[in-house]
């Protein structure tokens, strides 16, 4: 099985990635949790230049190009390797993040960008994507204090520097794109407390595994 | 005016582009030396992706994404603006290296190859394309023993170490995309002597100068 996490800066991807890895694990799951960008050696390099704040000369094709590579690598070389030993995936973004991101955020041909998807992840698609959907404000400023408590304001500096309505156009998009997809998303309400959203999140899951046990 | 030069390992690209700079300044053109991939900032670093003979695992769609996500940039934060500025740009690689090496070379359908470069040179295809053609066994001979002499050996390593019969597929689709797109290509016999190599590329260059004086 094969779960993604989508959501926009501060929705809480982090927080329920680890709570539901545990939780999987604790019924007896084998779970292999990763991310794009940065998932494979390669994607490590790529992350780095993608999140830096610095390459603010980045054209939205590189972009697109870059977390095209980052995907291409990683469903070949970390998730279908994972997926056919028996693991259950765990992904921090994937191929729903670009159609978001640089169809509805920076304005690229949707259509365009799922065919490009569609030679990165070599019909690899999720069965379940659990969406954290939240105002981008609230968003933005939890994201932000976290930065501040952790000491390391860069994390996803490129993206937490876009203005607002950008992180607007990204919600909006997100819940578009879900409502196109509804066979595999879940849109999780994440302005609750963090117990609230875990509840979702496992009736999500649960709703998924079952019919596979 | 924008020029691109193509061709195996060997084949004299480099010796050529000097001399073609050195000739086109002496005529009074401003000129731009550049190269893919590594023409831009971000360029430079996937380069050293691309190359390192190390990164055997790189699957071919990451190498095509690298490619186009190095093409994307180098023509937007490079080509263009020295275009604008009334230069004549030289270019060491360009997408018909993309849809040779990853089409005719790996196996991914050309079709799909030119409309990603679509997107990724925006409508800025070369006013010539110079292509240095030479048996492959030559050219790589030539190669090794030019490393050799300037004792750094992983100049294009990841290629070099391919098979005689990749660099023959290699070779075969050059003449043939050279073919398909003959308005633009110029087909240089490189097994010559740089003095005859050269002559071929003037009077190929001059015939497309002219017009435009």
């Amino acid at each position: 099985m094969f779960i993604t996490l989508e959501g926009t800066e501060g929705s809480g991807k982090s927080t329920v990635l680890n709570r539901l890895k545990d939780w999987l694990m604790e019924q007896g799951h084998g779970v292999v949790l990763t991310r794009e960008p940065g998932g494979s050696r390669l994607g490590r390099t790529l992350r780095s230049i993608l999140l830096d704040i610095s390459n603010k000369d980045l054209t939205g094709e590189a972009e697109l190009f870059l977390y095209l590579a980052d995907r291409a690598q990683h469903v070949r070389q970390v998730i279908k390797p994972a997926l056919d030993e028996g693991m259950l995936v765990l992904c921090d973004r994937y191929a729903d993040s670009t159609v978001v991101y640089q169809g509805y955020g920076r304005g690229l041909d949707p259509k365009l960008l799922h065919q490009f998807n569609e030679v990165a992840v070599q019909g690899l698609w999720p069965d379940l994507t659990l969406l954290l959907d939240i105002d981008p404000e609230i968003g933005l400023k939890r994201a932000m204090s976290r930065n501040l408590a952790e000491g390391i304001c860069q994390t996803e500096g490129r993206f937490e520097a876009e203005s607002l309505l950008f992180h607007h156009r990204i919600r909006d998009g997100y819940l578009a794109w879900g409502a196109v997809n509804r066979h595999r998303f879940a849109v999780i309400d994440a302005s609750l407390s963090p117990d609230e959203v875990f509840e979702q999140v496992k009736t999500a899951v649960l709703a998924k595994l079952k019919p596979a046990e």
